[in-house]
């Protein structure tokens, strides 16, 4: 499949088996993919914090939770947490970290596997637990939360919905 | 060249050549790519205004550097500009434009074409002649403007820096 094939191909999956973990290799290549995204001037603002530890996965998802309000698991049975931080002194860092989290999550298709963006990573890191836990895994400096990009094996493949008619437009 | 490797490929290119047009294929390509990009709740925020008129793109160029306070062109002389702008009304709004972004840089790559985000998209489109250019081209809402992904065939190849010693941490 050529590599606009699997941009075009990749959606958010909102169902994974809980336990089926990925081959590390296989989360290895997704994040060299994240590392290697475009960030402003160069200054690499971003982190990734990969959580395989099912503890700490479960813990986040009941902070997830309790942020969104909701009962269910918010990372959908993912064993996988890829959890994008990123340097709030540099100006960009927000784009910064999209753009790491484009890359896992594309990465994540092409490697088989599905993915999906979950929010809350910024009220979560920005709360005294979630400060201490970056405390814990050595983690020093003003970083704000972007996004968990959860990754496993897809219990069920999402379409695509029709892309909107206004999407683009030509200037010729 | 396998998915992964593309985007540890990709560079941000700063020197194009002016007098080469890229063919109409492979920006459209590179724009499907763009629309795929996931984006919060799959409501589609972003737009993408695909700019090869030279006139239009010539003043896009002057007014970005009035914003950056230069006097080259902080197009690169890149002869396609596609700038991707987000509705401001949706919270995700940010996040959802700049993996839009993501997407057009990494197809870029992919179909050997040279690419590199520039800033001020913001600053003009919120600026007076900026509002007035969307409405000429029929564009109505509450926009952003996320940034420009300028393309074209590289004079040069960069390459990458190292990435930096801490950008990721494993919890296992």
């Amino acid at each position: 499949m050529n590599f606009i094939d699997v941009m075009v191909k990749r959606r958010s999956v909102r169902a994974f088996d809980p336990n089926k973990m990925p081959d590390s290799s296989a989360i290895d290549e997704i994040i060299k993919a994240g590392t290697y995204a475009p960030c402003g001037r160069g200054r690499q603002s971003p982190i990734i914090i990969a959580i395989t530890n099912k503890e700490v996965r479960d813990r986040l998802s009941e902070l997830n939770a309790f942020y969104y309000g909701a009962k269910t698991d918010p990372f959908y049975g993912a064993p996988v947490v890829l959890a994008v931080l990123a340097d709030r002194t540099i100006p960009t860092h927000l784009y910064d970290g999209s753009l790491v989290m484009g890359n896992l999550l594309n990465a994540a298709c092409a490697v088989d596997l599905g993915s999906c963006w979950i929010h809350r990573c910024k009220e979560i890191f920005d709360s005294e637990e979630g400060k201490a836990m970056l405390a814990k895994w050595g983690i020093e400096g003003d970083y704000e939360g972007i996004g968990f990009c959860v990754v496993g094996y897809a219990l069920s493949e999402p379409k695509a919905k029709e892309r909107k008619d206004n999407y683009v437009t030509y200037v010729k």
